[in-house]
């Protein structure tokens, strides 16, 4: 998993929440490094309320940390 | 789902709250694609206390994210 | 509910705080908007500990929010 | 609970920190009005790891918000 | 327990780190003053993956705070 | 455990997420100091979802702080 992460830097909010996605997944791998328990997991998780609540908070927090990253894609 | 957050900018406070439940959901959505089961979980979290008040929390997450991005619409 | 949230500028730091438990509110609101649904859970986190502590992280979330937007209310 | 909180700007971290708390436990005292109910959840958190640990966090949370209104107290 | 907070300046992240971990507790040692009632506690969450990874959270709130107030060390 | 965390500035995003996992972790460490108890509790967390994700939290807020440390590697 080299070069998962070049850079913060994305053309638009859009990458940048798929970017927050990815961040918030690749803990989960280097935590859990078998693909197959984690596919075992995923019927848990995708089906529980709670559980999809809390991945959408993670994505907000990293989401958070990108756009700041990007100031915000604000125009000069 | 192309072209759902070309910006982060909003004319108002309250547009923005608006977005940052749209952020909450999508995560979720591209967590569980499938609409059925989305809605099978709905009412689950709508009528549970915690998840309404987790749901909140994500907002609150994302709003901030927003609320920075338009320098909090203050009057310059 | 239109046009709850016009600004982000408070007069002072209470008016905030009960800013920030009106922003908690909506987001429960926006996703169970049946009222007497949300009156019978109030019991439950009402009553308890654990869902009371949840309540406060929201609203701290929240005010952090509202106070960047007021510039912490420093006399400049 | 008129003027509980005229200000954020503390003398000190540890008046910020105190401060803290008190934003922490009016937000539940503003969702649990009435006193005696919540002197009888606090047998529950105050024994319980999770709870204890959740409260700790709300206070972070509003600490980190009370330590930027000050700029950190750094000496200019 | 008078001064134990004299500043959030600190000539290392890791006596920050020091720091953020003395901020989680100081919480916990308000919200309950029994020594003995949190040590019988701290078999509990000691054991606890979950306890476990809330302090680990609380800290990361705190080490941001402490970490923002310094700079972050970097050299100017 | 000395010189653990010398900085926070590091050269790419990726070591940057390296040593946000190594926050998290070390306050693990320092709660529960006993390696064979959090060697135990591995099996746990790491085939819970609910637990996964909450690291996966922790990972985030800390790479929050280690990427503003770093001015987010924006290219000057």
């Amino acid at each position: 998993m080299t070069e998962w992460l070049p850079t913060l830097q994305t053309e638009t909010p859009e990458d940048a929440y798929e970017l927050a996605i990815k961040l918030a997944r690749v803990a989960v791998k280097k935590t859990q490094s078998d693909a197959e328990a984690r596919e075992a997991l995923r019927a848990d998780y995708a089906n529980d309320a709670d559980a999809l609540i809390a991945v959408s908070h993670v994505v907000a927090v990293n989401f958070a940390t990108i756009a700041a990253a990007n100031s915000y894609w604000r125009k000069s």
